[in-house]
């Protein structure tokens, strides 16, 4: 089991976070960008996902809703800027429960020795939806989600 | 003549700008948005604007240049996140001389007493490349553009 880091600094509007995992890019590139690998990790388990779209290229939207058994369904959408590759994308990101508050991600994917460092760059447009984002549940999110996708990454491995 | 404020933080990737213009707001939206209007004050009097695409929807890309009677040119590119409105924009925005630098820009647009007032918010990876795009002129030229907006607002508005 390798560490989650977050590092939200007071008074900026920004959340850096990374974790290793145990696979190589390729396939770690791969549960990132396949929907079908997609929704079996992104967010917590209680959620189900569902993707409306995920066109990955400059330009293309993206748009995914996660659902609980309540009925309660909270979707999310952006665009990509310039097109994803190995080395990671950019991407616009908005929660359809916060319209007109629109961050921008950067994923940056490194592989050293077999094993692949995922880094994620949030900017926001303000402090206080930087502050507001983290206090919805951001990082128990990406947490569960890479146990998640750690669990994913061991089983596609397993059965390569 | 109006002000031109600028707010760059010590130690925070953003950069905040607001500027009051004596026009309704569909006039100045018109001017960021009609690529006719938008090459005759985007960025300083010594470039000549060229915009290779322009395409204002969620997910439409843009791309201009600007070059000098040297010979030199510098290219933009960027998305649209959302569609565009009266009230603003946002954007993905990245300088083709230092590829892989990106920031996110939100225009709002205000009228108040028939006067505009004009805010951008952009945000960008890290303080760094922040300080990269102040140091490189980034007021100076958006200082001299807006003062070219003001100029070409008034001959919109005398030519009704």
């Amino acid at each position: 089991m390798t560490e989650f880091h977050v590092t939200a600094e007071p008074g900026v509007p920004q959340v850096l976070t990374s974790r290793t995992f145990d696979a190589p890019r390729e396939l770690v590139y791969r549960a990132f960008t396949e929907p079908g690998l997609l929704v079996q990790w992104l967010g917590p388990r209680k959620y189900t996902m569902t993707i409306d779209r995920y066109d990955l290229r400059d330009g293309g939207t993206w748009r995914y809703v996660h659902a609980d058994d309540a009925g309660n369904a909270f979707g999310f959408h952006g665009v990509f800027h310039g097109d994803p590759s190995l080395d990671g994308m950019v991407q616009t990101f908005e929660f359809e429960g916060a319209p007109g508050h629109v961050s921008m991600d950067t994923l940056t994917l490194e592989e050293h020795d077999g094993r692949t460092t995922v880094r994620t760059n949030s900017v926001f447009q303000s402090v206080e939806a930087r502050d507001a984002m983290v206090s919805s549940g951001m990082e128990y999110g990406m947490r569960e989600g890479y146990e998640r996708l750690e669990e994913l990454l061991g089983t596609l491995i397993a059965n390569g």
